[in-house]
């Protein structure tokens, strides 16, 4: 018996299939026209079954920002890195507990943290792939001088069970489609030319230069050097991702169902979707404008509390009636997926498929249950 | 074998279990003292171990707003408002299948959603209490002047299987204990009154008249006609509470753990608790500053990203150390809850116990499988 959106319960995350589909073709034809590697990052979609349609698509591996993710995409994957500084004992422990099938890649900045993680490695018994996070501008973590980089690549060669596996920078700073952020784009390519330079001179020429990101996704085949890109938002897209020109407002695939919920107070519509389901992120250079009403772009959610949203009508022609329902383009969909636990597929206004955000939340080894049900060490 | 912070890995939410024994002890003692009723909020902790601790103390009743709130304290108390609009075929039906110790109440606020829910109780063969919200300035759900209360009150006396069980409100707008803001509590206890004589007029007095937030929950005593309190922030505190003088900074029990995990970049230390730990909630005019270290106050988080934190070190004497561990005060708790599935019970440096968000998340009838590994109706 199929279920339509007007039989579930909101609010709820949408993915419109046919969008996902074609965001996942597109980022996958960018790379092989350019000869780059994609390991997206799965911070966006938190899936596994994504996760396993970008490998299929051509994807080397995966990216991702928390053990729990690591975890959960070893299920599908064998390549990962881990794009997080290794630093904290029980942050190394639970990276050493990976299961063995798996190549474990992580992005370090600082030679200080290098100790800890080549005894983890040993103790650990496996080789674990080192990536020399680089600061290209993010000022965030990375090395800040192609000296300090190549001191951290000496001394991950010093550790018997480590290996240099090349360079990593995250470009998150740069809106490359933003005419005038051209000029940062270049001094980005200059930057990188001297890392790798100062490295090459060094007989520790970088195996992967791993950039990326989805703003920057579509420029990176610009930058001499680079290998391989790391986008995560470009499965779904969102607001922001519109905005700076990254992607078209139809590419954007997953909404917020919502459902007017009160329209007592004159001249507005309250809706259910509030802090508790699409964040808190603002547009840059927005202010307080947190989503738009897909059926109705001039309706923008303006005001919000955790469980309520209020669509500023001023500019809008619509009307909400109590218990219409409406899909809602969030600013941020990284918050959004990281607020739930299944993820609504569609085509339509039919329900196709549902899968849960398996890698959501911590689950870390301190937990005594799982929420995902998996058994955990104390 | 104890465990120490030290062990845990980061980012993860504590809590101070004596300064959570205290802030609980205060308003049980404050509403006992005022002769006001006590129907917690769970949205903050979403825990059925609190909510149990709640209700021992004195609590008539929780207060939830989502159904699976609902839901989840069912498992330890039988008296529980829906402290919203029972708008949408699915939530009226999930409404209805609670089980059946537990009586209902619900807030509405428009004629126009009482001929659905009534059928809906009849069809559940239960009888449901109905609040009916009104609007004393928040402007953002309830009806809007005594008529159009009284209004809701008759439509719902006509349905067989509703009772009128008396009004709400949420002064969410009134940050009580800022000296300003008197002539608003002024205001809306004038406003009320004149629901209560429309009402009482009618022959609809109020039976409860249920009011609340932790913001005004220490002067709600002065408003004449409350019956009933609705608090939920209180129980853990944080910046905004503190800054608005609902609580002291020594009341602020939830904070989260993180650790430094970048300090290449000259000048700054980079911890692990971001966007999808802290939220990105402002404090009312502070602008971008996200949540204080505690061990040094003038650090406030000013920059962040999903899963990275830096905190603002201008007016600090802090000079993070990588690795070094420090705990953030966020500036809205209930938000830092929403994120995480687990909570941990410390006194001092020790881990005494820790409990599971039990509450968090929707686990919607449509949940194939819930995360809390409940059994659900497909």
């Amino acid at each position: 018996m199929a279920t339509y959106l007007e039989q579930l319960e909101t609010p709820v995350p949408i993915v419109d299939l046919d969008r996902l589909t074609t965001n996942l073709d597109r980022m996958a034809a960018y790379v092989t026209l350019h000869g780059l590697q994609l390991r997206p990052h799965v911070k966006t979609h938190k899936s596994p079954r994504i996760a396993a349609d970008q490998l299929r698509l051509g994807a080397v591996g995966l990216t991702c920002a928390t053990l729990h993710e690591a975890e959960v995409m070893s299920e599908v994957c064998d390549d990962l890195l881990v794009a997080y500084p290794p630093v904290g004992a029980a942050r190394l422990e639970r990276l050493m507990r990976l299961p063995d099938h798996v190549r474990v890649r992580v992005a370090a900045d600082d030679p200080a943290s290098l100790d800890a993680l080549g005894v983890a490695a040993k103790l650990g018994r496996r080789i674990v792939d080192v990536l020399v996070e680089v600061d290209l501008g993010m000022h965030r973590v990375g090395a800040t001088s192609p000296a300090k980089a190549l001191a951290v690549a000496q001394q991950v060669e010093r550790a018997s069970a480590l290996r240099f596996a090349g360079l990593q920078f995250y470009p998150g700073h740069i809106r490359a489609h933003v005419n005038e952020q051209a000029p940062l784009l270049r001094q980005l390519s200059q930057d990188l030319a001297q890392y790798i330079d100062v490295l090459s001179d060094a007989g520790l020429a970088p195996p992967t230069v791993s950039g990326g990101s989805t703003p920057a996704a579509w420029r990176m085949h610009e930058i001499a050097g680079v290998t391989e890109v790391r986008p995560g938002t470009y499965v779904y897209n969102d607001r922001t991702t519109a905005q700076i020109g990254a992607c078209d407002w139809d590419d954007c695939a997953l909404t917020v169902l919502a459902t007017v919920i009160s329209t007592t107070v004159k001249g507005q519509g309250g809706i259910d979707a509030g802090t508790k389901a699409l964040g808190r992120e603002p547009l840059r250079a927005e202010g307080e404008r947190y989503g738009a009403v897909l059926e109705h772009p001039d309706a923008v959610v303006s005001r919000m509390s955790e469980e309520h949203g209020i669509p500023d009508l001023s500019k809008s022609s619509w009307r909400p009636r109590l218990g219409e329902q409406v899909r809602i383009v969030p600013n941020h969909v990284c918050i959004v997926v990281h607020q739930f636990d299944e993820i609504i597929g569609v085509r339509g206004h039919a329900v196709e498929t549902r899968w849960p955000v398996a890698a959501r939340g911590r689950a870390s080894n301190q937990t005594l249950e799982s929420p995902a049900g998996r058994p955990r060490a104390v």
